[in-house]
């Protein structure tokens, strides 16, 4: 099975590792080729343009953001035009409903496949295999990605026939991570200006109530305020709130709490933060409670 | 050991039970007598006063708020006069950081003992003895107290000998719980509009990235819309969140997401649905969205 | 000097008879004829298409958001296509700053004149010719835009060369108006819930701290609780802090109070209210406070 | 009539010379007595203690919070014992409800009078005697008092026999100037990192829909980022919003608006800018918006 992969940011080099053996060759595509090296060092060809790269049975795109996805798919020498017929391309970039939607028209236009299928993870997890894959899309595609999945994550969990449903849920999801990381981040500032240990804090959090991995996570970065290097960055997350957010305007559900933590996101990238982990949303609440520095941007 | 109980509430009257084989005898106190009943069955005495309940080496309070904890120790026939010279409270109610500081002090001047100790767990986890216990004061009264929390409760967690510190810590953890069941309605609520499954939904969350039971006991109610009976109510939410807000105004932290769920607590409370499970802030997300009725109360 | 004017809604019928003066003809354009026979039996000539409008000296255009003025301007027989070199196309509809990019560079490379000049004021405010013009765009376009200003305001503020920047200015004072609607809500609830005279109270504010007299006209709405009919839709409103919105992201400004009230504005339209005036943000904080009934959609 | 005066701060000091001519004598309070000094000059005696100054027909109290009017009318050598039978008291702070009905009924049983009595406007309009005076208590003390608010005052307006509403209406009232200064300054940032004109900008909005001089005042601290020296600190604004919110939640109003801007000036005051201006709210929308320089206090 020939498969390609356009994309080696921070979550692309730690997955396309784990196709190497599956793939016959893997085909692999980034803008700077340097970041491919460690691939063709161990067997994965270089392709020039994203077309390039899907030019065979499967291409999985894992990009940062709609226009990066835009460009390789619908952009010159682009996936779009390279696909095979009958070929399969599986968006795993978080990215909005309104393009997942319009990626599934096209490549059905074009009597090709698509899926969305995002993954729950940091490139840690990526590394390590155990993503979470939430795929969305025909069924007969779904089977026939499911190697794919299986060699990234951990486990698939499908949602149906249109694609866009997966990326809602992961956008949602993301959404209940930034909820997470500015609630811990607001009641740790609030123990620490009362004299509490912060680190003896979180653990009785994390033992008792909060044992989810996510709050032990972002904990131990805001008790420690450490926002460098970032896994994701504060402005990734705003971009996803942002995703989330026009979802619930199109489906018209307030939601307060996703609009508070955008608009914090929006402080970060405005006061030279963009660049922190979106765990930096704990920065600006200890900042705003006089507990850390102002930005050295400004 | 002579211990007395004063509170039969929802949470008293689970926790009570625990303590007849070590105390010799349980006293109890409840301002309705019959709820005392079963306890007297099983060979508990009935104390007519909160003072009578304090005759001992132990009383524990369990009340709902600050005004019944300051009725029941300052008033009339109150723990405060009642309660012998070396003798030690231990006030497990979720109060105020203020009022745990006036009762160590009160108690101290008196020539006795006091003790913060509120527990976090619903009923059931008190019916389980599995509550969280989080207890802060003088170290030999922390000592003397152990084997009531090892009756009550599946692990302690010592905050050092200032009182309110343990209160901050139970009415901190009690926002973070408020977070989970805000963000997780309004991400519910989403998905459930996309017309993505709501149980397929919640069981995904809760077995990737939310596994801590906070988020599959509150996730439930929400999707079910089952706030009654309730376990804590929206009301009591409310007035905790006070608790946190009031400590979050004197230690200068501001909380942009406890303000926003306190004021979400007193639209149930105004329009009639302050008597809910606390988790009802989901049925809030749910009517500002066009998914679940308005408040019959109107 | 030939002028044309698409798109009759609240404002536009209100605001095209002054121009039947000023015009020899005025050629008018709506998509219900209808709503032209008014304008006709006045001396005004009916434009079948929107290009049609658009073959003189000016064609106006005043539509109630981004789709509509993309529609008459590049669909099929629109202004675009159909105004003559050297004429003059003035979009006084609220827009995005992108769209009013978009339309300023479309018409530059067809040889064409455009101007935005977005206005303030309600239906009967243009009804009387006292509209406030903010008026951007290259400075002859001005100068020949200025007897149209004359007829539909009582006065013009210009904002040089840039289309959008009067976009972006009338796109904030709406949002001004809103916190107006939304503070005086919150207030006048507290008020009357405490006992207070509505009338005596908002009367007392409008003739001493808040005399401007957007306190009054939204005011008055919010005590006798008149939403119907609508000056301005809840819908709308929500549309341009949509717009305001985005202009903040991409400025990178975080506008709390802006992000707050979008939501509101979205509870109103998912629980059917989307249609009210949207002064009804202070029938949604009377209903929350439980001094107003609910949503007669549910 | 023997009148006395308590509470020489910024804005008693501006008011209590227009008392001067209408007393006889004018008997003056202030902890620090060279504040005094120059009344002394003019006539009036000092008064040693809060209780020498309220030995005649009426004493006025002007105070920065509730704890100072709480010392001067309940502590030693205080306004309640020394107050004559029959004689008022009239109390011009802004202070809370709760103590406004606590003075009321103080007063009455020790055979005294009491109004509530706090004014719109700031030392300027102290100065100038154009304050406007919202008062509130028994029908023939108002009669009594009406000399001194004609002394001090452009208008009154009364609200009935109930001392604590005329609190709740100016508590209001000051939320409602906040909301002015905290959505200006969103707009402003809008608009100035749009490249528009501050200036110019202002002047459209306080020459069209926003003329009440509120806009114009602290539109002008905002755009000249002037908030030294201030005529009402930050601390006295976030003072004044917590007893906006307890009075919304006895009455369970929830106020969306008026919790965020608390949160807004707690993050001034634990950044070390509580004594600026309250319209430094604007300084905070700009920081967060990268526009001003972080607090100096980090």
């Amino acid at each position: 099975m020939k498969i390609g992969f356009v994309g080696l940011g921070a979550m692309g080099s730690a997955m396309a590792p784990h196709l190497l053996s599956l793939a016959s060759p893997l085909s692999v595509h980034n803008r700077t080729k340097a970041k491919a090296d460690f691939l063709i060092a161990q067997g994965a060809e270089f392709a020039p343009t994203p077309g390039d790269a899907a030019r065979g049975d499967i291409v999985v795109s894992m990009l940062s953001n709609d226009a990066a996805v835009e460009a390789v798919v619908f952009g010159e020498d682009g996936i779009l035009a390279a696909l095979p017929q009958g070929a399969l391309h599986i968006s795993m970039s978080t990215i909005s409903m309104a393009l997942a939607e319009k990626l599934a028209e096209a490549h059905k236009a074009a009597g090709q496949q698509y899926l969305s299928a995002p993954v729950f993870g940091r490139p840690d997890a990526a590394a390590a295999a155990k993503l979470f894959v939430v795929a969305a899309g025909p069924e007969d595609a779904l089977a026939k990605a499911q190697p794919v999945f299986d060699a990234l994550g951990q486990r698939t969990f499908p949602y149906g026939a249109e694609a866009e449903k997966a990326n809602l849920v992961k956008l949602s999801g993301n959404f209940l991570i930034t909820a997470v990381i500015q609630s811990l981040s607001e009641a740790i500032t609030l123990a620490s200006k009362a004299g509490i240990d912060k680190r003896q804090y979180l653990d009785m959090l994390t033992e008792t109530l909060f044992t989810a991995p996510v709050y032990k996570t972002y904990g131990n970065m805001i008790i420690e305020g450490r926002y460098e290097p970032p896994g994701f960055t504060a402005t990734l997350g705003r971009k996803d709130l942002g995703l989330v957010l026009d979802a619930a305007e199109s489906l018209q559900v307030p939601m307060s709490t996703a609009s508070l933590i955008a608009d914090r996101f929006l402080t970060l990238m405005a006061t030279g933060d963009g660049d922190l982990d979106w765990a930096a949303l704990g920065l600006l609440v200890a900042r705003n409670a006089g507990e850390a520095p102002a930005s050295g941007g400004q």
